[in-house]
Protein backbone atom coordinates (compact mmCIF):
# COMPACT_ATOMS: atom_id res chain seq x y z
CA UNK A 1 0.00 0.00 0.00
CA UNK A 2 1.67 3.06 -0.91
CA UNK A 3 2.02 5.79 1.41
CA UNK A 4 0.12 9.52 0.40
CA UNK A 5 2.14 12.15 1.83
CA UNK A 6 -0.42 14.70 1.65
CA UNK A 7 -2.80 12.04 4.25
CA UNK A 8 -0.13 13.32 6.72
CA UNK A 9 -0.92 16.67 5.88
CA UNK A 10 -4.54 16.30 6.08
CA UNK A 11 -4.55 14.59 9.07
CA UNK A 12 -3.00 17.67 10.99
CA UNK A 13 -6.13 19.30 9.93
CA UNK A 14 -8.71 17.13 9.32
CA UNK A 15 -7.84 14.60 12.58
CA UNK A 16 -10.20 15.79 15.11
CA UNK A 17 -12.97 15.10 12.67
CA UNK A 18 -12.19 11.11 12.81
CA UNK A 19 -12.88 8.57 14.88
CA UNK A 20 -10.89 8.06 17.91
CA UNK A 21 -10.06 4.34 16.99
CA UNK A 22 -9.73 5.90 13.14
CA UNK A 23 -7.07 8.53 14.13
CA UNK A 24 -4.99 6.22 16.64
CA UNK A 25 -4.70 3.94 13.50
CA UNK A 26 -3.98 6.70 10.97
CA UNK A 27 -1.40 8.29 13.50
CA UNK A 28 0.27 5.12 13.81
CA UNK A 29 0.83 4.27 9.92
CA UNK A 30 1.36 7.72 8.96
CA UNK A 31 3.22 9.33 11.99
CA UNK A 32 4.59 7.03 13.60
CA UNK A 33 5.72 4.49 10.30
CA UNK A 34 4.52 1.37 11.90
CA UNK A 35 3.72 -1.19 9.79
CA UNK A 36 0.68 -2.78 9.11
CA UNK A 37 1.35 -5.73 10.81
CA UNK A 38 2.67 -4.23 13.51
CA UNK A 39 -0.48 -1.79 14.21
CA UNK A 40 -2.65 -4.95 13.59
CA UNK A 41 -0.76 -6.56 16.62
CA UNK A 42 -0.89 -3.92 18.91
CA UNK A 43 -4.78 -2.77 17.93
CA UNK A 44 -5.71 -7.01 18.23
CA UNK A 45 -7.07 -6.95 14.67
CA UNK A 46 -5.90 -8.25 11.38
CA UNK A 47 -3.90 -6.76 8.71
CA UNK A 48 -6.93 -6.51 6.28
CA UNK A 49 -8.68 -4.87 9.15
CA UNK A 50 -6.32 -2.16 9.31
CA UNK A 51 -5.56 -1.80 5.72
CA UNK A 52 -9.38 -1.67 5.48
CA UNK A 53 -9.66 1.60 8.00
CA UNK A 54 -6.26 3.29 7.01
CA UNK A 55 -8.31 3.14 3.44
CA UNK A 56 -11.46 4.61 5.18
CA UNK A 57 -9.64 7.71 6.76
CA UNK A 58 -7.79 8.30 4.08
CA UNK A 59 -10.95 8.50 1.87
CA UNK A 60 -12.48 10.54 4.66
CA UNK A 61 -9.84 12.95 5.12
CA UNK A 62 -9.36 13.39 1.10
CA UNK A 63 -13.72 14.26 1.09
CA UNK A 64 -12.92 16.43 4.26
CA UNK A 65 -10.51 18.95 1.94
CA UNK A 66 -12.46 18.15 -1.34
CA UNK A 67 -15.41 19.65 0.25
CA UNK A 68 -13.73 22.19 2.31
CA UNK A 69 -10.81 23.22 0.79
CA UNK A 70 -9.18 24.21 3.81
CA UNK A 71 -5.39 22.86 3.96
CA UNK A 72 -4.92 24.14 0.19
CA UNK A 73 -6.20 28.01 1.59
CA UNK A 74 -4.21 27.64 4.80
CA UNK A 75 -1.45 26.38 2.23
CA UNK A 76 -1.84 29.94 0.36
CA UNK A 77 -2.09 32.28 3.21
CA UNK A 78 1.27 30.54 5.09
CA UNK A 79 3.17 30.85 1.16
CA UNK A 80 1.53 34.80 1.19
CA UNK A 81 2.73 35.12 4.62
CA UNK A 82 6.30 34.05 3.56
CA UNK A 83 6.68 36.88 0.88
CA UNK A 84 5.19 39.44 3.02
CA UNK A 85 7.88 38.70 5.19
CA UNK A 86 10.49 39.05 2.67
CA UNK A 87 9.28 42.27 1.40
CA UNK A 88 9.30 43.57 4.96
CA UNK A 89 12.90 42.52 5.74
CA UNK A 90 13.87 44.19 2.11
CA UNK A 91 12.07 47.44 3.28
CA UNK A 92 13.73 47.21 6.69
CA UNK A 93 17.24 46.70 5.03
CA UNK A 94 16.47 49.47 2.33
CA UNK A 95 15.89 51.91 4.91
CA UNK A 96 19.01 51.13 6.90
CA UNK A 97 21.19 51.00 3.90
CA UNK A 98 19.38 54.93 2.49
CA UNK A 99 18.22 56.87 5.91
CA UNK A 100 17.64 56.02 9.26
CA UNK A 101 13.95 56.26 10.51
CA UNK A 102 13.09 54.63 13.99
CA UNK A 103 9.28 55.00 13.15
CA UNK A 104 9.98 52.88 9.74
CA UNK A 105 11.96 50.02 11.42
CA UNK A 106 9.51 49.42 13.79
CA UNK A 107 6.50 48.97 10.93
CA UNK A 108 8.90 46.96 9.29
CA UNK A 109 9.41 44.68 12.28
CA UNK A 110 5.46 44.55 13.01
CA UNK A 111 4.97 43.50 9.33
CA UNK A 112 7.13 40.52 9.71
CA UNK A 113 6.33 40.30 13.41
CA UNK A 114 2.60 40.00 12.10
CA UNK A 115 3.45 37.79 9.08
CA UNK A 116 5.50 35.15 10.89
CA UNK A 117 3.00 35.07 13.88
CA UNK A 118 0.03 34.40 11.37
CA UNK A 119 2.31 31.68 9.39
CA UNK A 120 1.37 28.69 10.01
CA UNK B 1 -35.50 30.39 18.40
CA UNK B 2 -33.32 32.90 18.36
CA UNK B 3 -30.80 33.30 15.65
CA UNK B 4 -27.39 32.86 16.62
CA UNK B 5 -25.25 34.81 14.36
CA UNK B 6 -22.02 32.94 14.57
CA UNK B 7 -24.03 29.93 12.41
CA UNK B 8 -24.73 32.00 9.73
CA UNK B 9 -20.49 32.74 9.39
CA UNK B 10 -19.87 28.89 10.38
CA UNK B 11 -22.45 28.16 7.78
CA UNK B 12 -20.25 29.68 5.14
CA UNK B 13 -17.28 27.87 6.58
CA UNK B 14 -18.88 24.28 7.10
CA UNK B 15 -21.30 24.41 5.07
CA UNK B 16 -20.18 21.74 2.73
CA UNK B 17 -20.16 19.21 5.26
CA UNK B 18 -24.06 19.08 6.11
CA UNK B 19 -26.59 17.44 3.69
CA UNK B 20 -27.70 18.74 0.82
CA UNK B 21 -31.46 18.95 2.33
CA UNK B 22 -29.90 20.34 5.75
CA UNK B 23 -28.33 23.18 4.03
CA UNK B 24 -31.04 24.21 2.19
CA UNK B 25 -33.18 24.42 5.32
CA UNK B 26 -30.72 26.04 7.17
CA UNK B 27 -29.64 28.82 4.52
CA UNK B 28 -33.45 29.57 3.76
CA UNK B 29 -33.29 30.32 7.64
CA UNK B 30 -29.99 31.80 7.77
CA UNK B 31 -29.18 33.34 4.47
CA UNK B 32 -32.65 34.21 3.07
CA UNK B 33 -34.11 34.88 6.98
CA UNK B 34 -37.56 32.41 5.50
CA UNK B 35 -39.71 31.71 8.41
CA UNK B 36 -40.11 28.19 10.17
CA UNK B 37 -43.38 28.26 8.63
CA UNK B 38 -42.45 29.70 5.26
CA UNK B 39 -39.54 27.05 5.21
CA UNK B 40 -42.04 24.03 6.16
CA UNK B 41 -44.75 25.10 3.46
CA UNK B 42 -41.91 24.83 0.82
CA UNK B 43 -40.72 21.77 2.03
CA UNK B 44 -43.58 20.01 2.66
CA UNK B 45 -42.49 19.22 6.45
CA UNK B 46 -43.91 20.40 9.44
CA UNK B 47 -42.74 23.52 11.53
CA UNK B 48 -41.24 21.01 14.54
CA UNK B 49 -39.73 19.05 11.74
CA UNK B 50 -38.13 22.42 10.41
CA UNK B 51 -36.83 23.38 13.53
CA UNK B 52 -35.30 20.17 14.83
CA UNK B 53 -33.66 20.11 11.45
CA UNK B 54 -32.05 23.41 12.19
CA UNK B 55 -30.91 22.46 15.56
CA UNK B 56 -29.20 19.63 14.36
CA UNK B 57 -27.85 21.83 11.59
CA UNK B 58 -26.67 24.20 13.87
CA UNK B 59 -25.09 21.55 16.75
CA UNK B 60 -22.97 20.29 13.63
CA UNK B 61 -21.52 23.50 12.46
CA UNK B 62 -20.48 24.05 16.10
CA UNK B 63 -19.00 21.00 16.60
CA UNK B 64 -17.13 21.12 13.55
CA UNK B 65 -15.60 24.42 14.74
CA UNK B 66 -15.13 23.05 17.90
CA UNK B 67 -13.11 20.07 16.75
CA UNK B 68 -11.19 22.12 13.92
CA UNK B 69 -11.17 25.40 15.06
CA UNK B 70 -10.71 26.94 11.54
CA UNK B 71 -13.33 29.63 11.72
CA UNK B 72 -11.80 31.18 14.91
CA UNK B 73 -8.18 30.56 12.75
CA UNK B 74 -8.80 32.01 9.47
CA UNK B 75 -10.30 35.22 11.38
CA UNK B 76 -7.17 35.76 13.05
CA UNK B 77 -5.44 35.83 10.46
CA UNK B 78 -7.64 38.41 8.58
CA UNK B 79 -7.38 40.47 11.57
CA UNK B 80 -3.67 40.25 10.86
CA UNK B 81 -3.52 40.86 7.34
CA UNK B 82 -5.64 44.24 7.44
CA UNK B 83 -2.92 45.21 10.47
CA UNK B 84 -0.07 44.08 7.59
CA UNK B 85 -2.35 46.10 5.26
CA UNK B 86 -2.00 49.47 7.54
CA UNK B 87 1.88 49.72 8.02
CA UNK B 88 2.37 49.14 4.59
CA UNK B 89 0.05 52.07 4.10
CA UNK B 90 1.62 54.09 6.08
CA UNK B 91 5.36 53.34 5.01
CA UNK B 92 4.20 53.97 1.51
CA UNK B 93 2.71 57.61 2.65
CA UNK B 94 6.20 57.86 4.87
CA UNK B 95 8.21 56.88 1.94
CA UNK B 96 6.67 59.62 -0.31
CA UNK B 97 6.91 61.97 2.23
CA UNK B 98 10.96 61.63 3.22
CA UNK B 99 12.03 60.57 -0.18
CA UNK B 100 11.07 59.48 -3.29
CA UNK B 101 12.01 56.16 -3.86
CA UNK B 102 10.60 53.46 -6.76
CA UNK B 103 11.50 49.76 -5.30
CA UNK B 104 10.02 51.08 -1.89
CA UNK B 105 7.11 52.21 -2.64
CA UNK B 106 6.65 48.74 -5.45
CA UNK B 107 7.28 46.77 -2.16
CA UNK B 108 5.08 48.53 -0.38
CA UNK B 109 2.28 47.82 -2.92
CA UNK B 110 2.91 44.03 -3.50
CA UNK B 111 3.09 43.95 0.79
CA UNK B 112 -0.19 45.80 0.29
CA UNK B 113 -1.60 43.71 -2.60
CA UNK B 114 -0.82 40.35 -0.55
CA UNK B 115 -2.32 41.27 1.96
CA UNK B 116 -5.29 42.09 0.32
CA UNK B 117 -5.32 38.93 -1.90
CA UNK B 118 -5.02 36.57 1.06
CA UNK B 119 -7.23 38.72 2.87
CA UNK B 120 -11.23 36.42 3.45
Amino acid sequence: MPKNLEISLLLDFYGEMLTEKQRVVVEMYYDHDLSLAEIAQHGGITRQGVRDSIKRAENQLLEYEEKLGLFRKFHAISAGLDEISEHAAFLQEENRRLAYSEEFLKRCEKIMHIAQTLNI
